[in-house]
C-alpha cells in the first residue's frame, strides 16, 4: 500500500528514535530501509540471544516484529508526536536460525488515535529466506 | 488453580530449560519460584533494555511474558518432552520502570497437545507494584 | 478487582446499550450479572448456533467474550461517553456444548482512553462447568 | 501465495463442511470463492445483526474473519481431516455498513498439526471497498 507521510522528515525521525532503543543496540538489531508506513530491521543470530535448543529467542523475535511494526507506524505520524505500543499478537512458524534476521514491518491502518501494523520476520539461511513469525498490532500516537 | 505435575521432577527439569536461554541471562532475567503451572521471573531494570524514553523495552517485557508463561505450561508436562511457542499476545497497560520487574506466569488450561497461559508482568517502583503488560497464549508439546 | 464507577448509573447505562445489540437478541444471549469493571451473558445453546459438528459456533463464543469483556469496560466509563473494540484475542479451550453457556468479563485495567478486558467462556453440562475459551482485548472510549 | 492442496476434492470438502455451520445460515452468510489456501464469505448487513449504534455486530465481523480463515487452512488439509480454531485475534478498523460485507481469509503457513491464517474484513459501500477488520489466527488440524 503507498502511504503519504504527514512528517517529510519521517525517516529522520524514525531513525533517530530508534537510535535511542539502546536494548535494539544490545541485541545488536540495525535498521535498515525506511519508507512510509513500512520499515525493515536486520539482526545477526549470536549464541548469547538464544532460546533452549539455540534457535534465536522468541523473545528476540517478538521484539523484532514489534520495533519493525512500530517504526512502520511512526513513520506515519505528524512532527513531534510520540509512539506507544498498545498490544502485539505473535505467531511462531518456524524456528529461526541462519546468517541473518530480517522482520519487516508496515502499517494496515494509520487512523488517528491508533495505527494498525503487521509485521513478518524471515531467518535466511543458506540464501533461503523461511518465514519464522507473524504479528499483528496497534500502536497509539501521542500527540505533541 | 491447582495442577498436578505430570513429572514429579518438573521443578529441576524447568530449571535445567531455563538455563540453555541464553538470551534470559544476557537481559540478566532470573527464574524465580516454580510450582505446578507457575512461573515467575525476576528483572533488574538497566540502562541497555531500553526503548526511546528510557522505559524497559517492550520486547524485554514481552519476552518475560511469554517465558514466564512458557515456563508455567512447562511445569505441567510430561518427562521428556519439549515446548515450543505457538502464539502470545501482549497488551502493554503502563511504562515499566521502577527497581525491579516481576513476571507471572500460570496455565489456564493443560491440554495434551496445547497449553493456554497467561502471563502479567509488574513493575515495582519505591515498593509499590503496577501492572505494566498481561499476556494470554499458547505453547505446544513435543512429545519425547 | 474492585472498581470505582465514574458513572453512578453505570449499571442503567450498561443495560440500554445491550438493549440495542440486536445481534445479541439474534443469538438469544441475555446480559446477567453487572457490577463496577465485571459483566456476565447467559445464552441457551440452539441447534441454529452451531458449528460443523454440532457444537456452539467459535464466532457466537467469540461474540460472548466480546460483549462481556466490553460492557465490563463500559461499566467503568464516564456518562455520555461511547465504546468501540479495538481489538480481541480469542483462545478457544473446548468444544462448547450443555444446557448452557456463561460469558464472563473483567477490567484488567481502566485507562484515560484504552481499557484492558479478560473475558472467560464456561459451558454447564450437567451442572458442571468447563472453561471453553479464554480472551483478552482493548476497548476505546469515545468521550461525550 | 500458491499453494498445493493435498486433498484433490478440497472445495467439494470445503463447501460441504461450511453446509453444517448452522450459524453461518442463521447470520445469512454465504460461501464465496474457495480456491487452495484461500476463502470468501459475503453477508449483507440486516438490522438484527447490529451492534448499539446500528453497525454490523463485532461478533458477526469476527465471526466471519474466523470462518474465512478457517476455511482457507481447511482447504488444505488432507481427505478426512477435522478442523479446530485454536485461536484468532482480530483488530476492528472501521465501522461496518453498506451493501454488503466480506471476509477473505489466506493460509500464511499450513504445517503437520497447525495452520496459520490472516483475514480480512471489507465493508462495501456505494461500490467502495473499505477494510473493517484484520485477524490472524491458527488451526489445528484432527487427522482422520
Amino acid at each position: 500500500m503507498g502511504f503519504t507521510p504527514r512528517n517529510p522528515d519521517f525517516e529522520a525521525v524514525v531513525r533517530e528514535n530508534y537510535a535511542r532503543h539502546t536494548f535494539m543496540h544490545h541485541i545488536g538489531a540495525e535498521l535498515g530501509e525506511v519508507t512510509p508506513g513500512h520499515c525493515a530491521l536486520h539482526l545477526k543470530p549470536r549464541p548469547d540471544l538464544s532460546q533452549q535448543n539455540g534457535f534465536v529467542h522468541g523473545g528476540v523475535i517478538a521484539t523484532l516484529a514489534d520495533v519493525a511494526g512500530g517504526l512502520a507506524a511512526f513513520s506515519l505520524f505528524e512532527a513531534g508526536a510520540d509512539i506507544l505500543t498498545v498490544e502485539i499478537k505473535i505467531n511462531y512458524l518456524a524456528p529461526a536460525a541462519g546468517e541473518e534476521i530480517i522482520a519487516r514491518g508496515e502499517v494496515v491502518k494509520s487512523g488517528r488515535t491508533l495505527t494498525i501494523v503487521r509485521s513478518e520476520v524471515f531467518a535466511i539461511k543458506g540464501g533461503v529466506e523461511t518465514i519464522c513469525a507473524a504479528g499483528q498490532g496497534s500502536l497509539m500516537t501521542r500527540k505533541p
